[in-house]
């Protein structure tokens, strides 16, 4: 299987690794990896031997079958703008940002007339960020969310899902704002709880901090530029998000601290709490994702 | 070194594990493990060959010279309070429980005239529990608390050290409420906010969960009965710790979504906070432990 002529712009955690999996299981018939800077691209020349390397926007979109866009939202735009009508009638363009409703609003009406456009984003983050974190099985076992619309075309949506099966992933199909809600619970929101927690914390205290404490706040290590973009970028659903959880939290304080000379119901309320979350979590180590139908 | 006769009450995850540091290090001349139950006992007929498996308290406490409890913290003033004085007056005497002025409240009072008591806390636990998950390698590098006070004896202090540095600790030194406020900060309220974002979350947005989310959540897979009532003994340190916590997550809410009309503050808070986070979690990382004076 080959996706013809593929141009990763943007060679950091993710787009390197793309690079990575796309020369060793041999998907491209020919790789164009785009950076800004040549010393953005200099790892590249021995770990995808085969690749071109370029700074050339226009050389990177010229006769580019499957473009990736893996740069950070707030420069996919700056990016497409003066090159939109480069692209190739026939390519699909998709990206890999964290937030799907932003991207749809600003960047899909500058590609949807002018090549087949999809949102994408493979759920295979990490702390680390960079070419020098990349792995060529990054993708493997990920979940990749596309995010098609009303106006996505089937090529769209058929060679993305393609694409990612083929670099590994786990395709799941969700709409944009769904997604963008979803991935406040699963990520946004754990994200922004591991760093108030880091923050709240005493160094005195942190000094007896065990493994609990380091999983827990593991993904407070990530880029702060970053996630301040992510966060960002996702603020309305984020705050909802963040009013509800706030909530929870309330319950459990109320449920430790019950009102004077009434029964003390903590034990029993706490105990439900934790036992629904011990279940759900373990249910969440079995669970494979789901192959969503196309909306 | 030997510690003489070592008697483990209560055979789970910390004192299976001692129980197995002090086989497989020989640090003990008698090793006694009492549990309730014989049924509790099997298992350690093979992984601890020289040890004395007994379910008779009695037996278990008569001319222990070093005694460790490591039953929940609601067991250990029902077991203790009838066999108080059965405490060899030389015994050194100490526990392993997460929250320690309840202890020295209720428990203290019934051994310090009995034999030299000091409290414990290795912070080596884990989302598991019993003797299943025991290694003798448990507290190797792990920073063990002890927690003395104005009444404990200085052979008490000494020998807790030599004994948890022995199986492989990193002792510290802290005051039983400082403790608690601590261990509210690094262990409790994590616990609590892992089972509030599992909770939180939707079955959908779970199907996209990766990596990051299942490190923020593991605590979460720890035994809710256990770990209600760790929470409940440690009501009062911890219902400050979550108005605090709440107090930093409505920061970042109101930065990520600012006052109409108002310029938009939130990428330089949110930055600044990340950026601290970051920070604070790689001295995290870098940090051992040191070793407190005694107070």
């Amino acid at each position: 299987m080959s996706f013809g002529a593929v141009t990763i712009i943007g060679p950091g955690l993710i787009g390197g690794s793309l690079a990575l999996a796309l020369t060793e299981r041999k998907l491209a018939d020919r790789l164009v990896v785009y950076a800004r800077s040549k010393s953005a691209l200099i790892e590249l020349q021995s770990a995808c031997p085969g690749a071109e390397l370029t700074t050339d926007a226009k050389q990177a979109l010229k006769d580019a079958d499957m473009v990736v866009l893996c740069i950070p939202i707030e420069s996919m735009f700056a990016f497409v703008a003066p090159v939109a009508h480069l692209f190739k009638s026939s390519a699909v363009v998709t990206d890999v940002g964290s937030v799907k409703s932003r991207v749809e609003r600003d960047l899909a009406p500058l590609l949807i007339n002018n090549a087949h456009w999809i949102g994408s984003h493979p759920m295979a983050g990490s702390e680390k960020s960079g070419f020098g974190a990349a792995r060529a099985n990054l993708f493997d076992g990920a979940t990749v969310v596309i995010t098609p619309t009303a106006k996505t075309s089937l090529v769209a949506d058929k060679r993305a899902e393609e694409f990612w099966r083929a670099v590994g992933g786990c395709v799941v199909r969700v709409d944009p704002e769904t997604h963008d809600n979803y991935v406040a619970q699963i990520s946004h929101l754990p994200h922004l709880v591991a760093a108030a927690l880091v923050n709240h914390s005493s160094t005195e205290a942190r000094e007896l901090a065990g493994g609990g404490f380091r999983d827990t706040t593991r993904v407070a290590s990530g880029s702060p530029e970053l996630w301040t973009e992510i966060l960002a970028a996702n603020a309305k659903p984020l705050v909802k998000n963040i009013d509800d959880f706030i909530h929870q939290l309330l319950r459990f304080r109320f449920a430790l601290e019950p009102e004077p000379g009434s029964a003390n119901p903590f034990t029993s309320l706490l105990l439900k709490a934790l036992q629904k979350a011990q279940r759900t979590r373990s249910e969440l180590l079995e669970k494979k994702p789901n192959f969503h139908k196309r909306p």
